[in-house]
Formats: structure tokens, sequence, C-alpha cells
């Protein structure tokens, strides 16, 4: 990879993209401008929490841009009306708003070009790529393409995706290293605080930490001995 | 090209999506759902229009989505601390709100997968292409394949964009053919009525209508003789 002087970050708050900000700037990368998506979602505690760590990661800015993806529907993320499933569910297929990930890379793109930058760092895993086809790094070519022929001047954007190829304990144990306080990141799909312990995105965590040897360090409704 | 049994159109409520939701039933494409995207734009009249002229050319259904591009910033089309450039400043590029169509394209894909139509059509025209990157065939292409990646499921998603190769005075040949209600469309990037004949969108539509030898039936504030 060559490393870029400035970027732009997708911090949603969760563990994958707050760890993404620390090895960023263990990277070297100094100017570093973090992303938010109000995108409707029930949990309002995924923005205060990329608010708090964009500024304890050392970003330059943060911006939320608002993208109301209830207005598409579909999905239990934004949907009061839908159940969100547990880890027993079929896997996460339906917690897809679709197009979620291209939309918010290219918003953050569109505001990128706004303040010069045309690399952007988001942070699928493996373990999404499995779930998600907006998570594989096929995708994310195809997309750097079409955001350099887009672009309103002759660019060469790039979508770096450095994660794509780890595992959600190889994130942890990237980011056990570089101290992330991951008692400040949200994961958990209720919204709840503490977690709810139950759903598919708090059971990956609570395995990335277990795989780990180390305790989580936020609360948890249910018991976790 | 292969023609779809149901699309979705992204209409503005302007001269050539308009002409194209005509072309398209010409065409024997009964079922048609019209999108328009609600960005922000300081003409409003251009979502009343996309309304009516979405009835009156028989689609199925009409979905406004909106996407606040305002945000993003950057454009007289959203800001009104901005100048709206006439058509003797240096061409549109100022009123460009950076990646508009890939936004626009993208949410009308999220929601044509939410009712099952992966065949998307869309309106520029050679003149624009010229102007603008995000009008050229080329970057479509690579919309249309990150579009096929991104989906939730494996997709073949198709961007047609049967005008690109005609030029604004074709669209106006074409439609006039077709019987399309010019007097309802919206061209005016000022967004008034009657239209200011200065700008830059007003002037290319008066062109158009003058190399068809045809009076264009909407008003305008100066004298078009």
């Amino acid at each position: 990879m060559t490393r870029p002087d400035k970027a732009i970050l997708l911090l949603s708050g969760g563990m994958d993209s707050t760890t993404l900000l620390w090895w960023m700037r263990e990277q070297g990368i100094s100017n570093i401008h973090t992303v938010s998506i109000d995108y409707g979602q029930r949990h309002r505690v995924e923005l205060d929490a990329s608010r708090t760590l964009s500024a304890s990661g050392g970003a330059v800015s943060h911006k939320v841009i608002s993208l109301d993806l209830t207005q598409i529907g579909g999905s239990p993320l934004t949907d009061e009306a839908l159940a969100v499933p547990t880890a027993e569910d079929d896997r996460q297929i339906s917690t897809v708003v679709p197009y979620r990930n291209m939309l918010f890379v290219t918003a953050a793109a569109a505001y990128g070009e706004q303040i010069s930058i045309s690399d952007l760092f988001i942070s699928p895993v493996k373990d999404d790529s499995a779930a998600y086809r907006d998570c594989r790094r096929e995708f994310y070519d195809a997309l750097e393409r079409s955001l350099s022929l887009g672009a309103t001047h002759d660019t060469t954007a790039r979508i770096h995706t450095p994660f794509v190829d780890w595992s959600k304990a190889d994130v942890i144990a990237e980011g056990l290293k570089l101290s992330v306080p991951y008692d400040q990141t949200h994961t958990c799909y209720e919204g709840t605080r503490p977690a709810c312990g139950r759903c598919d995105a708090c059971y990956e965590r609570i395995e990335a930490f277990r795989a780990n040897e180390t305790a989580d360090p936020i609360p948890y409704h249910i018991n976790m001995a």
C-alpha cells in the first residue's frame, strides 16, 4: 500500500473502524478526517461513540452525513417493525440495507472531493465478506473505478480496506496492541447499553475477545460466564 | 438493448428524463416505476413536475427519495450563497454536486432491490457527457459493475442510457414525435416560472427547440424573439 498523506475514514464507532483509526495513525497517516453516517439507525449511541472516538483517536475533523435509509426500508437496523435477528437466526443477511456501503462510501467520496481527499478507508473484515457481498474486495475494486470515472475532475480514487482478509479476532489482537479504547466502542444491533449480548453483532464481538483470551470491557445484559 | 419487462426511471421533471419516460412506453415497457430525488434543490418546482409527469406518462408508481446534498456543499444548485452561472460563464462545471448521479442511481438501485427491479434508466445526453464526467457511458459501465457486485444477492444490474449519444435537439425531435407535454417539464436552474431564459439550462433548452424549428411551450422572463 502507498501511504497517503491525508485520508477519510468511515468511522461507525464499532470495533473494526475504531481499530482502523488507531492502525492508520500507527502507519503514520496524520491527516485523518472521519465521516460517520446517520442513516436513521435505531442505535443512536453509535453516532455518539464515533464523535468521541474520532477526537480521542486524533482525527483532524469529524463530519456526520445524514442518509436516511429508512426511506429504502427492508432492514431491522432501520425499521422498528422488524425484529433484530439473534445469532441463532439465518446469519446477518436480513440486517442488510441494500447498497448501504456503496452509498456510505460514495457520500464520503463526495465530501472528500470538497476537501481535496481521494483516499478513503473502510473496515470490512473477512467475517463480513462471507455474509455481505458489498464487503468483498472485488466490490471495492469496482467501486474505486466508478469513483475515479465519476469524479468531477480526472481523479484516481482509492478505497483502502486493510482488514479485508483479517478475522474479527485478528482485528482485536491488533487493537489490543495499539491500546484501542474498546470500552468506548459500540457494537450491539439493539443499540442498548449494556449491550444485549444476544444479537449477531454482540455474538461476533464476544467471540473475538474470547479468541484473544481477553475480557471485553463493555457491560452486557446477559451473564457472559 | 434487451427490453426489460419492468424498470425504474430516474425522473427529474426536465425535458430529457420526461422524453425518456415517453420513449420507454413507446418501446413497450409497461411496468415503469419513477424515482425522483429530493436533494435539497432550490427549484422545488422540479419535484412537482416529476410527480405530475409520472402520472401522465403512465408510470406504475412514483417514489421520492430524499438525499440532502446540501450537506456536501459546493454547488449553486443547492447552496443559496452561490450565484447560478449564466450561459456566458464557464460551462456547467460549477453546477456539479460531486457524485450526484452516482448517489442518485445507487439510491434508486437500493429501492429497486426492494421491489425486485434491477433495470434502471437514466437520461444523460451527449451535451452532458462533454461537461460532466459522470454522464459518460464509460462511467455507467463501471457503476453497473459496482451495483452487480454490491447487490445483496447475485444480480445483474443494468443501467440503460439510450440517449447518451443523442444531442438535446435529437431528444426534443423524438419527444415531439411522441407528443411529450413539454409545457409541464421544468428545466431552469433558477427554479422560477416563467423560466429565467438566461441560465445554462434554459440556454440549452431554447437552442434545442430552435434546432427543431418549434416554439418552446413554456413562458420565459426574457423576450425570446
